[in-house]
């Protein structure tokens, strides 16, 4: 591993976001609420860590496969460190255990809070909450569309084909020129929502709040009852549209923006996305209908959708306690938990693609028991899926089984009953927000103890990264050759040196 | 498909079904519960049934491949049809759902009851009750060691070189050498468990009965304390041990019983499977022991253990109300609930084998991450893994969330809570026997409407099938296939006939 290369690329990423600690001070001064000097310090500690690491290691523009997943854990890492810090200088948290939660929720675009209340906070620091989304999900985008395919990641190397921009053999090339690309679409998308929002009433400051954690699909709110504050079928129908965007494969929305809106329909698995979310919000809304939970089939199709698509693209915006629906709308709302939006959109979960192939290979496996000699290949679109593909997602399910069960054991024994420890974990590790009972829609993980916070946090980091890239991290292997020969310890102690 | 063949089969199959109805007779002369009549009259319904189909039908040696599937399944509804009338006739059970249910619970070895009291029934029904579990088993373990293999079910095929006995490559003969082995195993086991609780002072029907229910895995006990009613050690342990034994592959006694011990030690699925009963008790243990669940630390391990071993093994016998214990035990249990035994017991669940091939999986792909160009290959034991078992495991997980999720949706809009439902179709498409809350340890699925009944019935058989076996029946592509051209509808319609 080229360490030196990699911890240069990561402080100029620190340096980056403390330009990005400056942004919220304008707010600041609008609405006066006295974070000025806070934001300054947290931008300087950037600017000065990031400083240092460029100084003391070269750059090495010969960063290659392996180096790409130190920089993807550490940048996440580092971006959630320096997002801590506002929260934490301005002591608006109880714990800094509680503002790293926050803050790694905030760029894994998780949305899980630990806060009661919302609207006591700063303006500024709430701004800085819907920013961390923000960047966190441009970050996702590059992510999964040009560093996991390349990586090969639990395959997704399946849409090394769908990227666009040019394609060349070297990572930091192709990764420049796709993140330009699709920046440009989620800029665009979220300027778009930005004015449609502010068309229906709200100011420029929470537009652009909810603008932020809606493309990312966050999750934060500057309301404590979430979107459900506005009262507002215009606000909501525009929220819902564009978490459904952002749930999209963003190569896909590059190229609607170019005329070809036949792309959307090609994609096979966007057609099984937008199939799964009307066929769940039918269903939930027969449920509610059947339990008469609503005074209007109106507001029962207006709740549902908007749950079912806040849910299943893993934003987690709130406009109804779902927790009083019947037990069939929360079984299946838990189970979108799991879904998820499309590769290389925003959204978490364990991805549509990977979803649409468990139930290809459970029909191939049928054909194949019913014609025994016959031979069968699954193809996504017009693509076969290759042999590696297949042991990569195969591999993905038992390393999620293994995170899900190591999670939810920890945090059940701090004593955390059943039903919210599980939903926390599969909140977290699927990059939602809310789960039930004690974290559920209309509570927050304030509550839980100290190292269940860590824990999530570590899911959400984990969950948001594929799983594969924090693994390989962790697996003895990596390290063992990513150790330079210069200074192995033997040489060290057998005075080779 | 040879239909004719197949209905000659069943119809043996019932006839010899009718011969195991008059076993219960001796018991109800013995205890005087005057249900003589009752079982005689089963008996004749069955002898009628299979007669009939016996005589309509002529017996087709060249019973192959695809009728394997049709006469699995017939079997087993055949099986739960004939097993529900006694307990119909006999008017213990409030309605014909419940008698069918608590027949597919017996013979599908789950262990499910709708009883309040146990004790209450007459003598010769619990007999009956304890003998479906041990014929169920029976048939599992042919089914799964010699017939499914050859099937090519669920990556089953990977213990075809297991199975003792000759190899040919017709199904029947094969079978039968298959079968006659392997059910010498498994009535000396059940002699000896037998043997063991008496000389526990278990009388001899008692005896009998917990040793037919744990044999197969099964957990229909005579007594709803269940084996928590002897408060003995010495009863406890000895069916801990047979728990075990009847978790591990039959395959595997056989060479055991014939002095190659090492065969055991061998087998990577038994070191794994006896590996992660260990951690399991130990993790128990200790968190009981920190929530002060039990007054001392040797009833702690005793009920641990019990417990572990009954629900890894899908047993589901009780001695401990596990609802009470700490939250990480609940997680913990839930979690073993779906590992179950290994492949060729009478155990259920998803198998060990398959979750030992899903972590290979996961550290496969985890090191082609770190070693891009490494060539490498899954082995179970000495044996490669081939690319057939891939594509079988992988649609097995596919078709597992399937039947799950389907099962969870109709369950709980039939108004059950989310847990209870949940756990309710994880505890019978996993044969275990309890859930949790509504269904757990200290209570019973009486309570739950008439069609989850029917629902968790066809979870049981599902699940005792390994899923695909139940699948193929419902594809189309079967069917069609099944169809002989001498019956076309379309040339009916054509007048062609």
């Amino acid at each position: 591993m080229r360490t030196d290369g990699v911890l240069n690329i990561l402080g100029k990423l620190l340096i980056l976001i403390s330009g990005c600690l400056l942004t919220p001070i304008p707010f600041s001064i609008y609405f006066n609420d006295g974070m000025i000097s806070e934001f300054l310090i947290c931008a300087l500690i950037g600017v000065l860590m990031g400083g240092l690491l460029v100084a003391l290691f070269v750059p090495n523009d010969d960063i290659g496969y392996r180096d790409g997943f130190a920089i993807v854990v550490l940048s996440w890492l580092g971006l959630a460190f320096l997002g801590s810090l506002p929260f934490y200088f301005s002591g608006v948290m109880p714990s800094y255990t509680d503002c790293f939660f926050e803050a790694m929720s905030g760029f894994t675009t998780t949305g899980s809070t630990i806060l009661n209340e919302v609207e006591i906070l700063p303006k500024s620091i709430l701004f800085w909450r819907a920013l961390t989304h923000w960047i966190g999900g441009m970050g996702i985008i590059v992510l999964s569309l040009a560093i996991l395919p390349l990586l090969g990641v639990g395959g997704m190397q399946l849409f090394q084909a769908e990227m666009p921009g040019p394609t060349t053999d070297r990572l930091a090339p192709k990764m420049q020129d796709t993140a330009r690309i699709l920046w440009g679409v989620y800029v665009l998308l979220t300027v778009g929502e930005v004015i449609l929002l502010m068309i229906g009433g709200l100011d420029f400051f929470d537009a652009i709040c909810h603008a932020f954690a809606t493309l990312a699909t966050g999750g934060f709110s500057t309301h404590t009852a979430s979107v459900g504050y506005y009262q507002s079928v215009y606000v909501e129908v525009v929220i819902v549209l564009f978490m459904y965007i952002a749930g999209v494969n963003f190569s896909l929305h590059y190229q609607g923006l170019h005329g070809r809106f036949s792309a959307y329909w090609k994609s096979e698995e966007f057609r099984f996305y937008s199939l799964l979310i009307i066929l769940s919000v039918l269903i939930i809304i027969c449920a509610n209908l059947y339990a008469n939970i609503f005074s209007s089939l109106g507001e029962n199709i207006r709740a549902s959708l908007f749950q079912v698509v806040s849910i299943m693209t893993t934003t987690g915006f709130g406009t109804a306690d779902f927790e009083q629906w019947p037990p069939l709308c929360k079984v299946l709302l838990v189970s979108l938990m799991f879904v998820g939006g499309c590769a290389g959109s925003t959204g978490g979960g364990i991805k549509v693609v990977r979803l649409l192939l468990f139930i290809k290979y459970a029909r191939l496996q049928l054909r194949k028991l019913v014609h025994p000699n016959v031979v069968s290949t699954i193809k996504i679109g017009k693509q076969k899926v290759p042999n590696d593909v297949l042991v990569g997602i195969l591999g993905f399910f038992g390393l999620y089984i293994v995170f899900f069960l190591t999670a939810s054991f920890v945090v059940t024994a701090l004593g955390v009953d059943i039903v919210t420890g599980t939903t926390a974990v599969i909140a977290t590790l699927n990059n939602i927000g809310p789960g039930l009972l004690k974290v559920g829609p209309a509570h927050n993980f304030g509550e839980l103890p100290v190292l269940a916070k860590w824990t999530l946090s570590f899911c959400m980091l984990a969950g948001r990264l594929e799983l594969y890239t924090v693994a390989v991290l962790m697996s003895p292997g990596f390290w063992k050759m990513a150790r330079r020969p210069k200074f192995r310890w033997q040489d060290l102690t057998n005075g080779r040196l």
